[in-house]
Parts: C-alpha cells; sequence; structure tokens
C-alpha cells in the first residue's frame, strides 16, 4: 500500500512584493487529497492555475495575518471561485478583521457567493485547534510580527497498524477483523481462534508533520510548538548582514532560521519570504548550512513530498 | 517638433477572471508624460512591471466600478508604492466606497503610507470634470451596469499653433514672441515690426482624445459624451450569440460596441473586457468589422498610438 499523499506546493516565495520570478506568500498543502491553502498573496489564483492546481478543491484556507502579501489575494480567489460556480462550503481560519474586509468587498460590489464561507478565527494565546477529520489536525500557535500573526501546524493523525501479509495468509481473517486489527485491537475469527494483535501487525509509519511559520522576528519560544516537524517552513526575509533590519522590522535572518530548525529538532527546513533586494539565492543556503544540514529554499512551482 | 505622446498600454483584457493569456481589466494611459492608470485588476501590479511601465509614475489612477476584476489590484499596487519608497501625492478617482475599503485595509494591517492619497469622487449625472493641467482634461460619465460605474473621457487640450519656420527665419523674434505666437498672438519684434499670427503660423494638429467604456450595458445615449473620440474602448464583454446574456449581466456584444462607434463616429473602435468562455478571439473583430470597419482587440501588452 502506498503512503497518503502529503505534499507541499509554493505558489509564492517573496516578502512585500512581487518580483519577476517570486510571487508572494502563498502555499498548497496536500495531505491525503484535503487541500489546504496557506496565505494568499494577490496572484495566488494565477499560480494556482499556472502550476496545475485545482483551486475548486481547496476547502481550507488559512491566513497568517493581515499584512497584504499575505491576503491580497484572497478577494480575488473566492470571487473566481464563486463566478466559476463552487456552491461548497469553504472555512477561512484567519485574524478576525478579515472577515470585515470580504464583507465590506461584497457589499460594495453587491456580490453574494453561491457557496458559504465559515469563519474561523485564530487566536495567538498558544496551540490551538483549528481543524481536525479523521486524517488530519491542524493548529495555530503565535507568532512574534509588527502585528498580530499565527503560524500553523498540520499534522497526519496516527496511521493504522501495517498488517502483516505473510502472517496474515496463514489465517482466516475478514475485511471487518482487518480493520480492527489495524486499530491495534486482538480479534477472534470465525473458527474462534484468537488472534493477538502484536502477532500479525507492524508498527505504522509515524505520522507527519508541517510547520509554516511567516512572519516572525528570531524568537526560540516557538520551538515547543514545532518540536519534531518533518518539514518547517520558517521565514528568512534577510540575510545575516542584515540582521539589524531583520530585528527592526520583526523578521528572521537564514542563520536564524537555521538556530530555530536545530533547536526544534525538525527533519529539514524550507526558507522563503526573501527580501526582493536579493536576485541570487544560494547565501541563503550556504549561511543556513553551517548551523542545520538540511535546507533547502522555497521556490515558486516547487513540490515538496513530505 | 514631434508631437507629444499619447498611447495606450493594455495591461489586461479580460473579464470577470485572469485566464492563462489575459488579465482583468487594466490599463496605462500615457499623454505628454501623464501617466494614468484605469482600473486596476489583480495582478495589475505585475503587468506593468512586465510591460516594462514605471510605476512610480503614475499619479492618477481611475476606477470605473467596485466590482472585483476593476479594482482587487489597488491594495497591493498602493502597498508596493510605499514599501518601494514612493513619497509624490497620488489621486484616485472612483466610486465613494472605495476609500473606505482602502483605509480599512490600512487599519488592520498598521500601515500609513508615506505619500498623500487624495480621493475625488466621481459622480454619474452626466460629463463630469475630474481633472486638468495645461494638457490634459479628464471627464468621468455615467455607464450603465449592475452596479454604479463611470467611463473615463481624456482629451488633449487644445495644441499651440505651429511655427511656419521658412517664414520665421526671415524676421527677428525672441523666444518669447514665439510663446505668444504659438498662443494665436500677434507681436511686435525689437525692430518695431508687426508680425501678423495669420502670417507666420499654421493651424495645430487637432487635439485627440480617448474614451473608456466599461462596464456597460448596450446604452446608445453614451455616444453624447464620446462623440468623435480618436481612440473608443468599449466593452465587448460577448458575442452576438450570446446576447441575451449580454442584456442580463448588463454588458454589451461585439457588434453592439461597433453600433456604438459607428453612431458616435469615433476614428477606432478597441474592444476588451472578453469572457473568459471565448478562446479565440478572431470572431470579435469580424462581427465588429461589418458593422464599423476600424477596430481592433485589445491584447495584454500591446500598446496603441493615438
Amino acid at each position: 500500500m502506498t503512503r497518503q499523499t502529503f505534499d507541499l506546493l509554493i505558489l509564492g516565495s517573496s516578502s512585500a512584493s512581487p518580483t519577476s520570478e517570486r510571487n508572494p506568500s502563498a502555499q498548497l498543502l496536500n495531505i491525503a487529497e484535503r487541500f489546504f491553502l496557506i496565505d494568499c498573496a494577490e496572484g495566488t489564483q494565477v499560480q494556482l492555475r499556472k502550476y496545475k492546481a485545482k483551486f475548486q478543491a481547496i476547502d481550507h484556507i488559512f491566513i497568517s495575518h493581515l499584512h497584504g502579501d499575505h491576503f491580497f489575494g484572497l478577494p480575488g480567489l473566492l470571487s473566481s471561485m464563486h463566478l466559476l460556480g463552487r456552491k461548497q462550503d469553504i472555512t477561512i481560519y484567519c485574524p478576525k478583521e478579515l472577515q470585515g474586509i470580504i464583507e465590506l468587498i461584497n457589499k460594495v460590489s453587491e456580490t453574494t457567493f453561491n457557496y458559504v464561507v465559515h469563519w474561523k478565527f485564530t487566536d495567538n494565546t498558544g496551540l490551538n485547534l483549528l481543524f481536525e477529520d479523521s486524517k488530519v489536525e491542524v493548529y495555530s500557535f503565535p507568532l512574534k510580527h509588527r502585528i498580530y500573526c499565527t503560524g500553523f501546524l498540520f499534522k497526519e493523525k496516527p496511521l493504522p497498524r501495517k498488517i502483516d501479509k505473510f502472517k496474515l495468509d496463514q489465517l482466516e481473517v475478514s475485511t471487518s477483523e482487518i480493520i480492527k486489527l489495524r486499530k491495534g485491537m486482538d480479534v477472534i475469527n470465525d473458527n474462534g481462534v484468537l488472534i493477538k494483535n502484536e502477532e500479525v501487525t507492524l508498527d505504522p509509519a509515524k505520522a507527519r508533520s508541517y510547520a509554516y511559520c511567516s512572519d516572525t522576528i528570531y524568537n526560540p519560544a516557538i520551538c515547543d510548538f514545532i518540536k519534531e516537524v518533518d518539514l518547517l517552513y520558517h521565514e528568512s526575509t534577510f540575510l545575516e548582514e542584515h540582521a539589524a533590519r531583520a530585528k527592526k522590522t520583526y523578521h528572521t535572518t537564514a542563520k536564524q532560521a537555521a538556530e530555530i530548525a536545530k533547536n526544534a529538532n525538525v527533519k529539514k527546513l524550507l526558507m522563503g519570504h526573501f527580501s526582493v533586494r536579493y536576485g541570487h539565492l544560494e547565501s541563503f543556503v550556504n549561511e543556513a548550512s553551517v548551523i542545520f544540514n538540511n535546507c533547502e529554499l522555497a521556490i515558486d512551482g516547487k513540490k515538496i513530498e513530505i
């Protein structure tokens, strides 16, 4: 059996303003065919089209904070979803003021969407469960930026135990019993034979996790929330040579992002939200690698399997 | 002497939603190095960069109405102007509700631009002077759409008379006297000779004009406002086969746009705001040409000299 999908498509990696190569922040996360849009800069709907993502499949949108480079694409995306026939509900997880903006825009344009928008407001007092279903949990947690801002943590639910097919083939077990075995239960088959779970199952693959941290000043306190994630996206707006500017504007350098990755003991660091002042980005990897080896750049259009 | 610049750069020609080839409505008009941005769909700042237009040179922005495909790029453009160091005032001519949207966005993002935005609200009761300086006049006029909407009329001021250089070379005339001659006055030179204006000047070129009509239902009443313009941009969202849909949604077909061009006796018709349902656009020209011969398509990136 192949593992369920868990991949991340980068739709934007610039900070503040778009450049000719980089759109500002947006990402599409696919966990087991649940499509989560994370931030939605101006141009996100075009990026979704460009990279062949089906935007009507998105049922959950997460907005970290209300600087324009993280949400100016939302009115247009919601409008296109409406115009192209969406009927299905959508849920937006965001700072509470966003609802007023979208509702004001709809009011002046005399628009009523043909689908329902559910608003769920983040809070930045701690780890806060926003969404869960049978396969996924999503939490927000506080980030320190110039304005109210949260990160997001996406976790697979614990996966079912693996069936040891070789052993099971020698026993008579029904489909419903297999489901129980995958949940970790013992079963008794039709012949009255007790089958102990540990004899026919193997530990499942470890549930995977992804954390999104943009925008934030260097803040080791977040390590509690993102400990040991498989992939950490952490903003790296600046290089260390601009550390003073990073601090002043509540952003992070590549070196600082690597410190966070190291302290949180994550598997891999993904850097993005690059200042438009940098044309080439190799220095970000060079700088971070000294502290934390397994790091890479968010590049528009790149898909990362987690 | 070459004539002053009067050209139009198409930044978007789609209606409603962007497609892979067409962004929604935005145009940049340059009259004598005054840069007028007309409508500002999502992605306009990227289009300006793509087509090498200097967006900090824009001091006047005209928004026809508050459907998203005509203004969702404005928050991002204003934000980028701020972030990239703009200090110069900008004036936005628009429906009055737009100010509240921009101010709400700035409030929640705790942003104060480093430049002043002047708001001038259009009114749709008739031809309404919005702006004038020594070279240009701009008016709004009413369009009939689902929501409040205006068109815009841009006119060169009457141009100065042309000097007949051959005749003038035989007379002694100072620079300040030439300025008076170009204004149509007679002058007396340093030798006391009266120089009659009609003897040394020629009629100036006719002042040019451009009218922008998007979005609107077919409405011959607008011909009064756009009579004999050199270039008429008229929305042509649909082909005649979808005339019923055009009427229902307060839009226009290519044939109807051509009727307007013919009745208003304009020099040239430019069609745009194409519905996303049409992949190829030749039919728009074919349909309009039967009624009005001199017509062409708005295509993203096309520059039209007027």
